[in-house]
């Protein structure tokens, strides 16, 4: 049961893009957010409150299962969707992003990454056919390459290589990669250098994978050269063949980088603002800790109909979040997810009237205030 | 809205009785068991969850709700129903039992108790007439008399003092109360002393009350000597009240206690042992842990119709509880609380038809095993 995606509708007036692809006989529409549910679970949500709330790929991170329960046990359960109850696609990442978060450059070898396992110090050797054959056995729907994720800033020598090494890296794992269920995504490189992003876009399209992903974003560096990073690349990826930007999920960043081509969004970011007690509103981020809500029976956001914001108040959920019980967490896991969730179909909507520069603006104008300027 | 209770059908062998009582126009059997909701959440839950299990009243701590949030802004709020979304009857204690955990027995005077702020070492002073005004501002349905819930054991003198002292703080509780929406419940106490018991248990009466809890176990006591503690008590209270035996929920009491006579038990076990991976099944409790379930891909019990037991494998929530994802302890949480909501269901067909002796056996030999003694 392989998805095959479909490009609906184009912009005229920017790289938007309006798409679909079918799977389990459900129709899903692009441009999408995707959850993460690192250990096999959005952490603290049920998989029917993810259908409920509209989410469509969920994410889950092939180095922690590799670790815990291990990829043997996964695929014995009969595959991810069975062993956690999800019958909407999934995709994993390869474990590029832990080797830029958990490795040192000189643990980076031609053959793969030395990594120190972070709960017991043990020592783990990962290589680009490793992870394709654990993300294989993983039984997910969309895989990702091995790739190095690299730190910004970083030199143009460094960067040089690194695209050099993820390319090798890329046309190991398709040479291994044999499961016609799922899509290989080839991952663009190549930091804040234009011709390293083409460069590296282009050779990955030479090797014709089944979608393209953009990595070494949110990683420190600013908006404004996040979307440079995005457009370096985008316009050398093949129209009908999905786009994902890993890692980035704060709002504005969707609509600006949905204007520059991009399909998929996942960002941990709406599950742990929620453990902190922060949620998204039409009218920027709150935190429930702040002492202003302890007797505001309003509900997190009036525009929002997402389950937390239908039944329970700010008092309420700041309660629940001071007294650490976790029911505050899944309640504000569910809203930030909605909010993102309602705001990619708003989104759609717009990008179908050709009206997303518009939105963007009035978007900016409600969460950030008059005089926003991009960081 | 009071709860009215209908005592239905007695056992003619021992004391278990059937009984019902409606809420909100929903009908609702005794005897049953009690989830406990300390904070205004049954921790991980949703209420809607538990409405899907069947469970009925839910307990909230009066201490707790004291600190957290206060019961000014429960009050605010529009009641402990409205803050916490549940509709469901609900009771609240009366801080009693943190006499026990939290104070010393110096800290006890006639006027009231003298608690150490568990959080941040502020001394609070609780008298009777405080837990009753609080727990009117909560508007649960259901509420407690402070009492001293004695350790056990203790001496005689000190349970005599204790019970006289108990029954005056009834009696001023009762003299402040004044809601009658509310039923005011009275607490037996009196260790294992039968005539301190009887004679507690005859004074509330003559006050009386709209149901009596038995408080006192579950303080370190033996199985029999518990049972002894409620036969002691059970037998002096009017049967067209309800009774509650308050923080018992291992599963043989739950079915022992019936037949002695009592409507409704609490604990926080369910939930407590989910959240450290445990899970009562039809053959005795299992450690989650344990790692002979790594590969085990059957449900937690299979004669268990719950959402845990019909959609995931032990596998996958001992996978959740190592790698500590709350949605682990939330599936065995609901297993944990059906699992004794669906004991109490069958307790009561055993009574309808008299049977509830051989259950019992058969109960123990499924749970414990054969030759098992109460200890």
């Amino acid at each position: 049961m392989r998805l095959e995606y479909k490009l609906k509708q184009k912009s005229k007036r920017n790289m938007a893009r309006l798409g679909e692809f079918t799977f389990n006989g459900q129709v899903y529409e692009t441009p999408m957010f995707m959850p993460v549910g690192t250990n096999a679970t959005v952490k603290t949500l049920a998989p029917e409150e993810l259908k409920e709330i509209g989410c469509g790929i969920i994410l889950a991170n092939t180095y922690h299962l590799h670790l815990h329960p291990g990829e043997d046990i996964v695929s014995k359960a009969g595959g991810l969707h069975k062993f956690m109850n999800y019958d909407g696609p999934i995709l994993t990442d390869s474990g590029g992003f832990q080797v830029f978060s958990l490795a040192n450059p000189k643990d980076i070898t031609e053959e793969g990454v030395h990594f120190k396992n972070f709960e017991n110090g043990d020592s783990l050797f990962l290589t680009p056919e490793d992870s394709i054959k654990i993300q294989m056995k993983l039984q997910s729907d969309i895989i990702m390459s091995f790739d190095e994720c690299v730190k910004w800033p970083s030199t143009r020598e460094y960067i040089e290589k690194s695209v050099e090494r993820t390319l090798r890296w890329a046309k190991r794992g398709k040479d291994v990669f044999n499961n016609p269920e799922q899509m290989l995504f080839g991952i663009v490189q190549g930091g804040d250098f234009e011709d390293l992003r083409r460069h590296c876009a282009e050779e990955l399209v030479k090797m014709d994978f089944d979608g393209y992903s953009i990595g070494g974003t949110s990683v420190g560096e600013d908006k404004p050269t996040m979307y440079k990073m995005v457009s370096y690349a985008t316009k050398y990826l093949p129209e009908d063949k999905l786009r994902y930007l890993m890692g980035v999920g704060d709002p504005i960043d969707l609509i600006e980088n949905v204007m520059r081509g991009i399909d998929l969004f996942d960002c941990v970011s709406p599950t742990r603002l929620a453990r902190h007690g922060h949620a998204y509103t039409t009218h920027g981020k709150i935190n429930l800790k702040n002492s202003k809500y302890k007797e505001d029976f309003t509900p997190i956001d009036s525009e929002c109909n997402c389950y937390a914001c239908q039944h329970y108040t700010k008092a309420y959920i700041k309660h629940l979040i001071n007294v650490n019980e976790t029911f505050g967490a899944r309640l504000l896991s569910i809203h930030n997810i909605s909010f993102l969730t309602n705001l990619m179909k708003e989104i759609r909507e717009n990008i179908k009237n050709d009206t997303l520069e518009e939105y963007r603006d009035e978007f900016i104008k409600k969460y950030y205030g008059e005089g926003y300027e991009y960081k």
